[in-house]
């Protein structure tokens, strides 16, 4: 059974992922601070290096890879191997290539052409096949039979999980008055290695996950106390369509103070929001934690509030506010 | 007449807007880096207050008016005017704010609801006339008989040009490496400030400024010697319509290199490549200089160029690149 990183894991995540990604600025904007009554600090992932903070947790995993673990003994090595059409195949995709190694990405044959360009882009061999889960799971299957190929989990992954900590470790350092911290929430892999980073760092801080309703399975599973995973998600916040996992799960309920919920309306606001006022582009799922802190204020505790801003990808030929 | 500003004067300029103004951050992209074979720094006026340098020269300005050339003798204050519709209307207005006198804009009845709405958002007083040259003047000149309101001229002004010119006099100290820098060029008050303030304090340093081919007066006025206007300019670098002033232009052909200009499409084609590579929301005139560099690399001299990225005020709704 894989177990839940520790804060030296993260620590260790920091160091050997340092090379390859970006310590991303943190920015605030006058206008907001008014709307939320707060001082609130952005946390800009969206200048991750492609794009989102998933490159954190694809680096740490790829290059924890032991050297022994990859060699195939014939002057070789193994590659890694994901299924999704979204920013953790792109960021496999880089990391794969900082160690040079193959990447293998499985994708649904309709996925859209922006996401096959980009994966495409950082390098990785690309699989396509009918979009069903079996489908998926067989194509998948069938390389890493043929290849060796390491498949490394989007979210529910120690590793992973440790990478994306990193960002809410360095948020701490560069503003530490911080009190509060959101991330959003789909599998869980950003909010868990936040919420990890941010109890071991400043006990008395505050943690929020932020998703839209449309996606509330971790709100349910919160409460609950079980997951329960949600089916077919209808939310423009296309990173945060995903359920908690297995690993995911248990470290959000035991440190993460509520999961706050908001509409799709309030998301393309929050992240127009940011467009036009810090002049930042950020992806729908970036902007739920800050629609969440306009929606939910009088739940969140905080004056200096931290929110973790995932990624910037968004295909810009078609935007949410755009008929 | 009036003088062209020393580098004391931009360095007092400095000092006079610090608390109104931001040290905007400056960015860099590895891939840009890679296309235009050069470490190329992004200054970021962008997320400057207004969204534009258009607000270091207002604030110069009217924090330069001495109290007695404001003092209306009653306990009231002389107010502050300009005719525009773009970002210096806004600066003026968000300058006049932080002083607490009145900032008059003349704006042409016609001119976009949204730049209506942004002058408007920072307290200014409108007054919409037609929109010729000879109504805007009596209009303006109707105002200044009647409040006593001073006049801030856009760019054919000392004060403003030293505003501009502290944006240059930053990007230097944050990036001390750089040997070449590219401005957009209007009316000449962003170019002929970066120009005092480069030539100055790195003297071997390579001065550019930039321009859509459809309003290139800078080039040919640099050219003839002459100021040559031009008229009714079609260009989307709403920024760059107007021609260079009589106080601007001895500045840049004194200290300038050379005028690059662009076409519209690559205009365009290096503003997506901002917005999608750096994630950063820059204007159409804010993406010249990348433009130019990219089109016209071997005229170029530099291996560390720094590019000022003018503003980042676009109509989300309609972008250059959607029918």
């Amino acid at each position: 059974m894989q177990k839940e990183p520790t804060i030296e894991n993260i620590k260790e995540a920091r160091t050997r992922i340092k090379p390859h990604v970006h310590c991303t600025p943190v920015f605030s904007s006058s206008t907001i601070n008014r709307i939320c009554k707060a001082r609130v600090y952005f946390k800009a992932e969206s200048m991750q290096k492609v794009g989102a903070f998933k490159a954190r947790g694809a680096v740490n995993a790829v290059f924890s890879l032991a050297e022994k673990e990859i060699d195939l003994g014939d002057g070789s090595y193994k590659g890694v191997i994901t299924h999704s059409s979204g920013n953790h195949a792109a960021a496999l995709a880089y990391a794969a290539a900082c160690r040079g190694i193959k990447a293998h990405v499985v994708m649904p044959d309709n996925a859209p052409p922006v996401k096959k360009a980009a994966v495409a882009g950082y390098g990785a061999e690309i699989t396509y096949c009918p979009s069903t889960q079996k489908d998926r799971e067989e194509t998948m299957a069938d390389i890493m039979e043929k290849t060796g190929a390491i498949f490394i989990h989007p979210y529910d992954n120690p590793r992973v999980i440790a990478g994306q900590g990193t960002a809410a470790m360095e948020l701490l350092e560069q503003v530490p008055e911080i009190d509060t911290v959101i991330a959003p929430v789909g599998g869980g892999g950003l909010l868990s290695g936040t919420a990890l980073s941010v109890s071991a760092l400043k006990p008395k801080a505050k943690i929020y996950g932020a998703e839209p309703e449309e996606a509330d399975d971790a709100y349910h599973s919160f409460h609950s106390g079980k997951i329960v995973p949600v089916e077919n998600p209808n939310t423009i916040a296309d990173g945060l369509r995903t359920s908690l996992g297995e690993l995911t799960f248990p470290v959000i309920r035991k440190n993460v103070s509520e999961i706050l919920t908001v509409s799709e309306a309030a998301i393309v606001e929050a992240m127009r929001l940011v467009w036009e006022r810090m002049k930042l582009i950020i992806e729908p799922s970036a902007a739920v934690p800050l629609a969440a802190l306009i929606a939910k204020r009088d739940l969140v505790n905080g004056e200096a509030i931290g929110l973790i801003v995932s990624g910037g990808n968004v295909d810009l030929d078609q935007l949410p506010w755009q008929k």
